[in-house]
């Protein structure tokens, strides 16, 4: 049902941004709207209407939308603004999305910012701000409640009855001795349903590890993953309690691990709706890169143009062994990246890996050059270009396999990242050797 | 902390296993580890470990395991057991993960498999076996806590301290008619900080709209997303309370979804760790298709086999076009995929998105048909060769977007995933366009 109005909805804004008459209509229809459903109406937006449904929201409410955006657009629209409507738009923003846009921001505007901000807003952001932003420290929030373990459950319902307003999602209060030091978690849900006379140290799970404020994101992730978490305290390395993790503040993070990934591997490196100048720019730098190794191959057969001229067919099979070579590189190159994505690679499944590439190349290297050989025969009735083919798709497809699981553990080695320049590199080098390797066999062979 | 104590755990294990002899060693490890840090490593585990690792985990976690595998390698482990064993196995988990893995089996053992379950468990799965498992009803578990609403929250109270366990991850309870049909949920926090004189009608939360039983799971994980639930109650047609479903049991739908069309564009469709004959049949079909195409393409270029007797060089330059080409459709077909499976394509942005790439493809051409014409000229100095590559450069690039764009929009009115067959079309298809206008234009210009 949901997901029916939410569509109906975007459809009804966009007919309304078409008509600049019916701009009260929009605020309207946009006030009603949660920050999420505004924040994925603007990234499914084209350029020119997001920037009017951006103008359109209520400035109380940009802060909340700039926190559910994606970080890309989410600084774009950052930099069009003054430090005056950022303070404004933020103040109410729980810590770690405030964090988030304030670590955004270039350092002369973040100071500008903190500076018109109130003094409990600058407190509130001066516990959280020093964590990188991937870390545990930078994903968790400070409004956690509580309490010390030599208290009654008694005591503790009464407190939590004049609190009134617990924190969103609060589903655990956590137990700490006076100097914040984290001794157990205890769950709102055994409150109720304990012997109101029993101390909280006797009640409460101390067999949960609290998560270290320094931890990865991604790893983070997993754990909330591994264990079924619906949150789970923060400590600094002196198991001081810093602040709680909630899920869904990491929801996203496995998707966004993997979609970097296959943006990567489609040599894409923008938001879906960016605009024509923005899409123009990026393209153009993966698409320079090809031309710059397609000229490379194109070099490596220049080499053997004489052999053309005595073996015409010899061009027309030419890119059939290099665009194998290319597939099977593609294939195991995904297999690492997706191997290395789960955190998982060690000396010994990376020795199994690495073993049954090789295991599948040969096999299959065998099988199509085989197969190329009978095509090749049947085709052009020339033995000499069959065996020349066969060899050179053979040896093509053993090296895609070495080259796409070494490379990317080479380019690991020295700081790159093999996502995203993997691809471009791996098909350049099975072109090169599908190439030279045919031609210099037929030149041999046949010329 | 905790990443370190299980990649330390994992090296162990991974020692334990090449040595025979320490057989109950592994088994004492194994018991100690939780099923999802279970799952986890056999999943990250070659063949032959995995079979010693399956092997050596009591009976009674099976179930808990199987639960959190893959499903591909669920289905392989399941295969291989007894329906006695199986139905040992499964009896305690969860219901959603019980239906699964029931679902996962050939319809005669789920039979047998049910036959030998007590009544209690049956009953169970009966009121959840019915749902597709990719809708909101396959991912629900039964065990909800319900009250009516003319309650005092005092009996609330008293209620749940009679019942003493609550379900795991409970943070919610339902409010329902007599009938079962929901009415609103009252939250753990609300039934602690509210008078406790209070009826559960003046207390509880209205707005939330319950989730269709019928709601597709990715629909669930985007709504889980959109508002930060931690839960949500999931109604029949009738409104009438079914279960509920927790943010444990969709946090990885997201990243799934993306994982899936990551493998599709990189042409793998195995899990990571699989055994050489899997792989090899998996690469196999993959290569086949590519054959079949590269074998097109070079049909293609023979019909121009005259043209490299005269112009040797026409087949050094050749493979540029076309790899230029497969590179911009790649780009313009990863764009398509991502903006549909954010599930936000309509008429109007599925035109602003068309025309941008128009746009994109021809500025771009339009920049790399001058630079090829220069590189092509400086190189050999051949006016006409340099013309007919400019021209198939920049046709090439813009048949590159107008089919990256439409093609996956057609594949998917025909009832295929443009993720899958998509990627291997397309490059066919600028293969193809590629040689023909360029060895076309050669021959036609130059011959």
């Amino acid at each position: 049902m949901t997901e029916k109005i939410s569509s109906y909805k975007y459809e009804l804004i966009q007919e309304t941004i078409a008509n600049p008459e019916f701009k009260s209509k929009l605020s309207n229809i946009l006030k009603e709207m949660t920050a999420n459903d505004l924040a994925s109406l603007i990234q499914n937006s084209p350029p020119q209407e997001r920037k009017i449904i951006w103008d359109s929201i209520e400035l109380e409410y940009e802060g909340e939308v700039l926190g559910e955006l994606d970080e890309q657009l989410r600084d774009e629209l950052l930099k069009e603004m003054e430090p005056e409507e950022i303070s404004l738009a933020i103040s109410d923003l729980e810590v770690d999305d405030l964090v988030d846009i304030l670590q955004a921001l270039p350092e002369k505007i973040t100071n500008d910012v903190l500076a018109l901000m109130n003094s409990r807003d600058r407190g509130r952001i001066e516990n959280v701000i020093d964590f990188p932003e991937e870390s545990a420290g930078g994903l968790m929030n400070t409004d956690v409640i509580t309490v010390r373990a030599e208290n009654t459950i008694e005591l503790v319902s009464r407190y939590l009855r004049f609190l009134k307003n617990l924190p969103q999602n609060t589903d655990d209060i956590y137990v700490v001795t006076k100097n914040d030091e984290y001794l157990g978690i205890l769950p709102i849900t055994k409150i109720l349903t304990s012997d109101q006379n029993m101390t909280v140290r006797e009640v409460m799970d101390t067999e949960f590890e609290p998560i270290s404020s320094e931890l990865n994101e991604v790893d983070v992730y997993d754990l909330f993953k591994a264990k079924d978490l619906f949150s789970a305290p923060v400590v600094n390395d002196k198991n001081q309690l810093l602040g709680r993790i909630t899920v869904d503040d990491i929801i996203e993070i496995g998707a966004d691990e993997v979609q970097e990934d296959f943006r990567a591997l489609a040599q894409i490196e923008e938001d879906v709706f960016s605009s024509p100048k923005k899409s123009i720019k990026n393209r153009i730098f993966w698409l320079s890169i090809n031309l710059f190794t397609a000229i490379i191959a194109a070099a490596s057969i220049s080499l053997f143009a004489d052999v053309f001229e005595k073996v015409v067919y010899a061009a027309v099979l030419m890119p059939i062994v290099a665009s194998m070579g290319g597939i099977a590189a593609t294939q195991t190159l995904g297999i690492y990246i997706r191997a290395e994505a789960m955190r998982k690679l060690n000396r010994k499944n990376f020795r199994y890996l690495f073993r049954r590439e090789f295991i599948v190349s040969l096999v299959n290297g065998i099988f199509f050059s085989i197969f190329i050989f009978g095509i090749t025969f049947f085709w052009f009735s020339d033995y000499n270009l069959a065996i020349a083919i066969s060899i050179a798709m053979i040896l093509n497809l053993i090296m895609a396999a070495v080259g796409g699981f070494l490379l990317p553990y080479i380019l690991r080695k020295i700081g790159y990242d093999p996502a995203i320049s993997g691809g471009v590199i791996i098909t350049t080098i099975t072109d090169l050797i599908g190439f030279v390797t045919f031609l210099g066999i037929v030149s041999f062979l046949v010329v």
